[in-house]
């Protein structure tokens, strides 16, 4: 599994040139990417590239690997942002937020002129919902009203808690909240009705964001696209 | 215009039975209805009513006025809340966050049976736009993508400071960017268009929210119903 996640990531580095500010996703998969880049940079092949981190956990990779490191701030415009998913179907919807850090990564995909997503064949479904609940930032400030208004959507609700039994922080101090909804034939509707909702700071599904998914699995490497 | 605001929210508080929880707004208009609720309690006309605040400075004057507090944790169902409102057009939409508490003002509202807002006749406009920004919780991660993404929709947008030049944070630590679209025809698209971007956390357009307002003015007290 990891061979192919590595596969897909250095697939998705080849799309990055000279000069170009990239989005570096976080997660299991993007630290190859993160790997290959730093080589590329190290071995003089890459120039004058900066990255912008999608957590503080890929801010400090990135500063250990060498990969020189701007901001949203300084640098409002992405031109590549690659990063990982946790569950894609054939239309180029995902979900993300495994991990916790959905909302910074939807925030530098937004950013972005390119998203390359890159995912082991594991990940793929027919539709989303079969193999992932999706995350769900949660403002603590109302937490069980926004539980209950998700439960009313038709998801089974859990507030992700760390290995020590207290709840999981996102990098803005808000609660990640675990949406079971079973398979999702409409995500744009899950999406927009939770939208509607103050205290949902953001959700893990991800549609109409990905320009390419790149997939690499026991026949090799291929890439979804519209 | 003091005394209108005052005439608007002593008439709200009308509205209160005891045993309620009562969502408490933000604001120099708010601030006449928690006077009569805290008056109410202490002649013992209204017993067993608990308020939730909107904001951290509603819950420190709620504390010294002895209004009895709860939380949305504790009770995640409010009876009736009553709030201010920036500017109001005739089909009860509103502009809400001038206070800079738009989001647990949106929080508390969804979380309420029932909406009341009061405000003097000032307030009203044909259309909103005509004389408040809408203010717009924002992120500090990604600040310049954000107000750049609300300059695109049509926005003249300017981050809000406080007297002393820094910028002004929410009870949240976010920004408020205050978003001058001119006059604003459909609220409902511009509304659903902002919450369509990671980084926006909320905004001060409440459509669909109020259950009644209340607005008092020379030729007296009014209110708007659906």
């Amino acid at each position: 599994m990891s061979e192919f996640k590595k596969q897909a990531a250095e697939k998705a580095v080849e799309y990055i040139t000279n000069n170009m500010v990239i989005g570096l996703g976080h997660g299991s998969t993007s630290i190859y990417a993160l790997r290959k880049i730093a080589l590329l940079i190290r071995e003089g092949t890459l120039q004058n590239v900066r990255g912008i981190p999608c957590s503080r956990q890929t801010e400090a990779e990135a500063r250990e690997l060498g990969i020189p490191l701007t901001s949203l701030d300084e640098t409002p415009i992405i031109d590549i942002t690659i990063d990982g998913a946790d569950e894609i179907d054939s239309r180029l919807n995902m979900i993300k937020g495994g991990g916790g850090a959905l909302l910074r990564e939807k925030i530098v995909a937004q950013a972005s002129k390119t998203c390359i997503y890159i995912a082991d064949e594991s990940k793929c479904s027919e539709f989303l919902g079969e193999k992932w609940a999706v995350p769900v930032e949660v403002l603590p400030f109302g937490e069980r009203s926004s539980c209950a208004f998700l439960e009313s959507l038709g998801a089974h609700v859990t507030i992700r808690r760390k290995a020590d039994g207290t709840k999981f922080l996102t990098d803005q101090l808000n609660l990640i909240a675990d949406c079971n909804f079973g398979i999702i034939h409409s995500p744009k509707a899950i999406a927009v009705a939770m939208k509607s909702r103050a205290g949902i700071v953001e959700h893990g599904l991800f549609i109409g964001i990905a320009s390419e998914i790149i997939i690499a699995g026991k026949d090799g490497i291929r890439t979804l696209k519209h």
